[in-house]
């Protein structure tokens, strides 16, 4: 090897561990760089260092001087070292180690609507939570994605390097990817729209905050279900909504008793309720539609898990069926693709697009181009479907082994909601005294995810149970899971009771017939 | 080849024109499900058209029928085709044509801070733009990025597989890249910050858009520069806020009167003033940051172009010598890496980190994590140091050969501001008179772009002229788009003059020393 040390000729002890090799990868200015930054940051060199001159360090060690200058050029363009008088350059002090915090808590510091939006994540977001887990909710199996077809696509993006994909852009969405999700609709969701309708968004959770910023003012009124997902509560509530109750059982959507005033908007989730995980039949769609008509309110149609259906010939989006383009569409690519893409989109009329186009660059909502791009292509070369194909027969039989799993180990203490599709699985606690978010913490503890079924309900008598996803894990580790979500649920005593009884939650013979 | 023409035997005619290739990459099922699938999608196998059976399919034509069923069998996962009675298979009628749409006009449907979104955004965001040209300010050069690099991490990336990579994630940014951006803050910036007060974002703008509903309620006032970045001043609006100016003119920021009232928040751009270019100096930082803690006020810091000043040695960012922990420091890597890469970043003290980053998963203001995950090795492995190193010395040079070419070509109409840094230069039209906004409207016409500097300004009168931008074309590019502008001059008569006769703008010798 032609590895060179530079010899202790040279005075500062610290250069000593210098090794430049010229049979390496790197060009020789990039390795005495590297290694000078990081005897740098790491305070081997100290402010006020003095450095050899470039031409003595290249002399003594029989470099190219330009070499020397290459590496003390990036060093000071970043701020490592500077030029001091007479052709001396110095290691440059370093700022002050952290200031201890003198700023006072936060809550005097947000605004009231910061502590709004603040409360409203407290209510299920725990920053210390595990990042993954065993029975996540929600979370597709991505060790299944096919990801040697994604690289590809995405290498070929990355070669052609198209301006468009690089540049300033389309807020509204990269076209192609416009164009792909509404042949995507067409075919699989029954929605013939055109792609000045679509708007592309890092994610559902971003089109349903931006809905409600755009949509509803302080004060106004949103029909919300309940229970309903939290996480779309929270964004109505952080825009000032007043949220009132439409309620859902486990049988139905009761839209009997809508707001007496006006509601700007109602959200639902009519292909897979969340956390129910049922459909809402044909004849409710048309009846919350023609309410919407009549009250001049906007359908908000998070299109929760409709992918995963449990049947093929699922009854079409409502966007589809609402003939006076009331109805705005929400649907997301994190459980058909991987969470971590942060794609989803809206469908809505082509006016109101174009205002909400506008309003994404405003909140800078919408993901990288050049994911957008290799999102397009791979819906366009057919990968989408015939993955999503796969996941399908693959999380039927999961979801069948779950529930068999889950009744062999839990039905002690639990049991589920048969007719339930989605990528969760739903399961009501027999005695609904037990606290689930007391048992949840305890699963949290021991590894396991699992959410709290009665987060999800805001005002109407909460039920009690665990939303436990099946997906994410193949049936051998969902069974370890499960023989350890036993073990945990027979320590729970007394004090996983609901203080006051529970009564609140007392399931009634109308809340809760699939028990 | 071995390309098989499904023959004439078989009767529907549509059929015909498939052509099935062993020899080709794709396996037998897949070009049979894309072909049906290309004719369904164009109309040439309509509604109710009915499939051979697999088996007639595939004995016809000598494949085996397991092919043809994994193709029918993806058709219908994707809702395309539909099994009938008696194990027939016909095609599904797609969706009706679109509906006209009946939706009343936007106006009457956005809330009222809908509306209010909708006229910001309106003010300077025109859907119709083209997307690139000539002279835009604020675009890097996306041809001189070290694709290569930044593509092999990324394919190391993909290769690795990581579930943190993939899956639901920190949305308080990827933690790895958290760290990286600390370890540049302090090399770069003076910032001498932990990776726990740091929050990733969607760009810089998506950083104001939460520091802004975060901060401010409606009603709050925020002080502003005045002219500001105009994006800057339609989130403070959007969430209500009262902006009141912080005057800055070509010579400096004017702090001496502050609102008289309590303001939550003051926005400063003071590395490189948005649209000025220049820089606010060491003692008006402090009386700021003083002004700040008296007033218990925070101070928002967009450290704007601060990669691309002029000198190497510029003053530390005010999060760094903000000692109560008062200043909010906002960066972006869109013009230091490539604008569509879409991640900005805030420093913040931790507990305000911690708050912040919860909002951040409620509106989904967080980039993907594998582009994240990329960018940090990119920082990591000192790219990032060396591409920017690069870039302000090209950057250098081409601001040298715009001002030169810009006086020989426009000094008919147009004087540069000459401090200026940032990756664009400004031009005061010396008659004051003249319609910045018309101007640039003919620019766009001809394919060149530049923003009217009068549409920075909100309460102070405005001055007019033009910001182009420099750094994303090469000299020669640049050369002939100041050839074709001046050729728009030429032709602008008194068309192009302000209505009433421009005496808002006049420039005083308070106002603009540098003509």
């Amino acid at each position: 090897m032609s590895a060179r040390r530079v010899s202790s000729r040279f005075p500062q002890l610290p250069l000593d561990s210098l090794v430049l090799d010229e049979a390496a990868g790197e060009p020789l200015y990039r390795q005495l760089y590297l290694q000078l930054r990081s005897l740098i940051l790491e305070g081997s060199l100290s402010g006020g260092f003095r450095l050899p001159s470039t031409r003595k360090l290249a002399t003594e060690h029989g470099i190219s001087r330009n070499t020397v200058v290459a590496a003390y050029d990036q060093l000071e363009a970043e701020g490592l070292i500077e030029p001091r008088r007479g052709s001396q350059t110095c290691v440059r002090s370093q700022p002050e180690p952290p200031r201890s915090e003198t700023a006072p808590m936060f809550d005097d510091f947000l605004s009231r609507r910061g502590a709004l939006m603040l409360a409203e994540t407290l209510r299920y977001v725990s920053q210390d939570d595990p990042q993954f887990g065993l029975l996540v909710p929600g979370a597709p199996d991505i060790r299944r994605f096919p990801f040697a077809k994604w690289r590809r696509l995405l290498n070929n993006r990355l070669l052609a390097r198209k301006e468009d994909v690089f540049g300033y852009h389309d807020y509204g969405g990269y076209p192609p990817l416009r164009a792909a999700i509404t042949r995507y609709l067409a075919a699989s969701r029954g929605i013939r729209c055109e792609p000045d309708q679509i708007v592309v968004t890092t994610g559902a959770q971003a089109a349903l905050d931006l809905l409600a910023r755009l949509l509803v003012d302080p004060g106004d009124v949103v029909w919300m279900e309940d229970p309903s997902y939290p996480a779309a509560q929270a964004v109505f509530m952080a825009a000032g909504a007043v949220l009132q109750p439409l309620p859902v059982s486990p049988t139905g959507w009761d839209i009997r008793n809508p707001p007496r005033d006006r509601f700007r908007a109602a959200y639902v989730t009519p292909s897979c309720h969340c956390p129910y995980g049922t459909t809402m039949p044909f004849e409710q769609r048309d009846q919350l539609i023609a309410l919407a008509h009549e009250r001049n309110a906007w359908i908000i149609e998070d299109d929760f898990d409709a992918e995963y259906h449990l049947t093929r010939n699922t009854i079409p989006a409502m966007q589809a069926i609402s003939a006076d383009s009331r109805t705005i569409y929400v649907g997301t690519f994190s459980k058909t693709m991987f969470p971590s893409l942060r794609i989803g989109f809206m469908v809505m009329p082509p006016t109101i697009q174009r205002s909400i186009s506008r309003a994404t660059f405003l909140s800078s909502q919408y993901p990288s181009i050049l994911l957008q791009a290799v999102l397009a292509d791979f819906l366009d070369e057919g990968y989408f479907s015939t993955h999503l194909a796969e996941m399908r027969r693959l999380y039927r039989q999961r979801r069948g082994d779950f529930l068999r799993l889950g009744r062999r180990y839990l039905s002690e203490w639990l049991e589920p909601m048969e007719s339930a599709s989605g990528i969760q699985s739903l399961w009501f606690f027999r005695d609904q005294t037990m606290d689930d978010h007391e048992v949840v913490a305890r699963m949290r503890a021991n590894g396991l995810r699992g959410v709290p079924l009665s987060m999800h309900f805001r005002h109407i008598a909460p039920l009690r149970g665990l939303v436990l996803g099946f997906a994410g894990q193949d049936s051998n580790r969902a069974e370890r899971a499960l023989i350890r979500l036993r073990a945990i649920l027979e320590t729970c005593g007394p004090d996983c009771r609901v203080r006051g009884g529970g009564t609140p939650g007392a399931p009634t013979d109308d809340m809760t017939p699939g028990l």
